[in-house]
């Protein structure tokens, strides 16, 4: 892969484009839409055989610069793949538009008219790794909710995130829309993404979508307006009044459901009362779904269990590794989980509702889990047929993201001619 | 005024012991709240005396600095003045508690029960300038939206300050919160200010109250989130099919009747069919009113209106000036309000709907007005009963914020074992 180094002019061109494009975008009504996102479907489909030429150069480039079969796995596209991102389009094309939502409306004593509606944000940047398939998903869901997009993926997956934005850009301007309504940040380099993160006044809003690393970067260098997604260092406690055959249910689930996810769990909290019978139960059964333990004392004096450190559990496996620890009760609970947790999913296993309210109450996530898998913390699960990513921040949008996250608001005030 | 400095330690150890507070009062119901309000109130009252020595010195160091007289006016407080700020605690004591309103509460298909619920944000950072009654509005709605409070004030009203935060404080723990709900930032330098703004992970929401350099210091800077307030360049419309007297009412009463606040008008754009027939009224009127026009070559040609530059278009005069043109048609106007706006509030005075719906949807300000004052944009006029300020950005509050807008969010996920 060749670096395409952009200048801080050459991306503030491209993002006063998308500023263009989305004051074009913003008062259009849901039909005219949901036209351009069937529109750029039926071209993707069309131009199957483009977009996986230019993937094979991507994926050529990645092997040759090493880059893992993983990231390959990640990167590569066939026809079902292409199949797949065009039915995702349609399926966003179905769901209600969030612009124009009345969320407050009343008439105040002297009879102004007072009125909130959802309106689009206008830009909306994502940044995001190497799957072509974020170039589509986040481009529909960015049209939908009345924004222009402006995507910036990973130099990996750079030929085909062209092809993807040329075809989905024509399609779009062929259904009436402006042809900036989806672009593609230039530039691959480190130092592109740096004038994206400062384009304040031109982009409206920054999501970047990625491992610890990037959002870090992000926000310690953004001045645009950033929604956090996605680390998720996430705990199950189970209780001493918990149902124990419940509780390896939803521990084993959390876990090994699907271990390279956000919402899976990374540290097991077992209450001190019911350790004796606990321990040996969920360690045998998560020792038997393949997960390797790092366990305080307790844990630790089990067969196969490794002894833990600091390191465990503050850390994101994103592996079958799980920490594991015994508390004195729900309260130590809580302070361990405020402690080391990054504020995405917690749950509790009781049956005891005090306790269970004193965590909900308390507890300081995004997401709590009340005697369910924290695999559950999914905007498909939420019910909001789409989901650009989960928000770990407590500013705009907290939990899986849907469309109305999205959007921003405004107040429309009628009079007839009120002065103060 | 000595500058106190502070280091980054200091900084972060207070903002740390804000963060336990904020942990001891998230879960806590409205009872207790509006009991700590209350005692606060009348702490205040009882501390009167030692409120007005600090604040006498305060006013003294001012003078000795000059600082001129209309920042002394915002300083200086007297036992009325104190009286008010208890009262204004009261006031918010009396409004409904935020915390714990269902936003959105459903249950999915495999019968997982969903709740989306109002929290407070934790620890609430509050950056201003020299006015003493800052500290207990933003003390008191803070507390009220479950939140700790850590308020950093200009160090021209330090001695105020500390007093102010000293007597709140004890008066909360006396009523059982914690001391450290309300806190002050060590430090009145502008460093003490920066080591605030990297204070991530221990503060959730910075909230800059001020000018122009204060807020854009903070959104340069800052890692934590941040929500901009504030100002204001605003400019009311008047269409071709504008009734002219509710048009002469609305940009008198949007300019003249309070200059120096963030929602007071500041260029006037006219619609050509009309110019002939309002410019000499409405210029009339506004000079009778002591405005001073900054106008296009159509104004300009009127006696006693100046000139206009792109600097006038582009300012926030906060005092009896006013820029103004005439433009072509509605679409002109929303196209010189997308380039100069600050996106706070635009007026369009018209009974022509079509024209009205076109400005609503294409103007993007926090606050649309029709037929009616700019001045509207307010808290207390959208029915709020109190308010922290106005933002103007679009993540998480746009236009007046209230209580509400001191929250975050949380779900809530309760099952019976559910795994996925």
């Amino acid at each position: 892969m060749t670096e395409r180094a952009a200048t801080e002019q050459d991306v503030r061109a491209v993002a006063a484009r998308s500023r263009e494009a989305a004051a074009e975008l913003a008062p259009l009504g849901r039909a005219a839409k949901d036209a351009a996102l069937h529109a750029m479907a039926d071209a993707l489909v069309a131009a199957t055989d483009a977009v996986l030429a230019a993937n094979a150069k991507d994926v050529a480039n990645g092997r040759d610069t090493g880059i893992g079969e993983s990231l390959i796995d990640r990167l590569a596209l066939d026809a079902d793949r292409v199949a797949a991102m065009a039915q995702g389009l349609r399926d966003v094309a179905a769901l209600p538009d969030p612009v124009g939502e009345v969320l407050r409306g009343y008439t105040q004593p002297n009879g102004l008219q007072i009125r909130q509606l959802r309106v689009p944000f206008g830009v909306v940047a994502i940044i995001y790794e190497a799957r072509p398939n974020v170039t589509v998903d986040a481009a529909g869901l960015a049209l939908k909710s009345g924004n222009a997009a402006l995507l910036r993926g990973s130099g990996s997956a750079y030929e085909s995130n062209s092809v993807l934005v040329d075809v989905l850009a024509a399609a779009a301007e062929k259904a009436g829309l402006p042809r900036d309504s989806v672009l593609l940040v230039p530039g691959t380099d480190r130092a592109s993404v740096g004038h994206l993160l400062k384009a304040r006044g031109l982009v409206d809003l920054i999501i970047p979508r990625g491992g610890a690393g990037l959002i870090n970067y992000v926000v310690q260098n953004a001045t645009v307006p950033v929604i956090e997604t996605g680390v998720g260092n996430v705990h199950v406690y189970v209780d001493a009044a918990a149902d124990l055959e419940v509780a390896e249910r939803i521990v084993v689930n959390s876990k090994t459901s699907r271990v390279s996810v956000c919402n899976s769990a990374e540290t097991l909290l077992v209450h001190a009362a019911i350790a004796d019978e606990f321990l040996p139960r969920i360690t045998g059964a998560l020792q038997s779904a393949g997960v390797v333990l790092h366990g305080d004392d307790a844990f630790a004096a089990l067969d196969g269990v490794l002894p833990a450190t600091d390191e465990d559990w503050e850390r994101e496996y994103l592996s079958l590794d799980m920490a594991a620890r015994v508390v004195a009760d729900v309260d130590e609970a809580i302070a361990h989980i405020r402690r080391w947790s990054s504020g995405h999913t917690e749950a509790i296993v009781t049956r005891d509702l005090d306790v269970a309210q004193r965590f909900v109450a308390r507890v300081d996530s995004a997401a709590v889990m009340v005697n369910a898998s924290t695999r559950f913390t999914d905007g498909g699960e939420f019910g909001f047929g789409a989901e650009i990513g989960i928000s770990t921040q407590k500013m705009h949008a907290r939990g899986p993201m849907g469309l109305a996250e999205l959007t921003s608001t405004k107040w429309v005030v009628t009079g007839a001619g009120h002065t103060r």
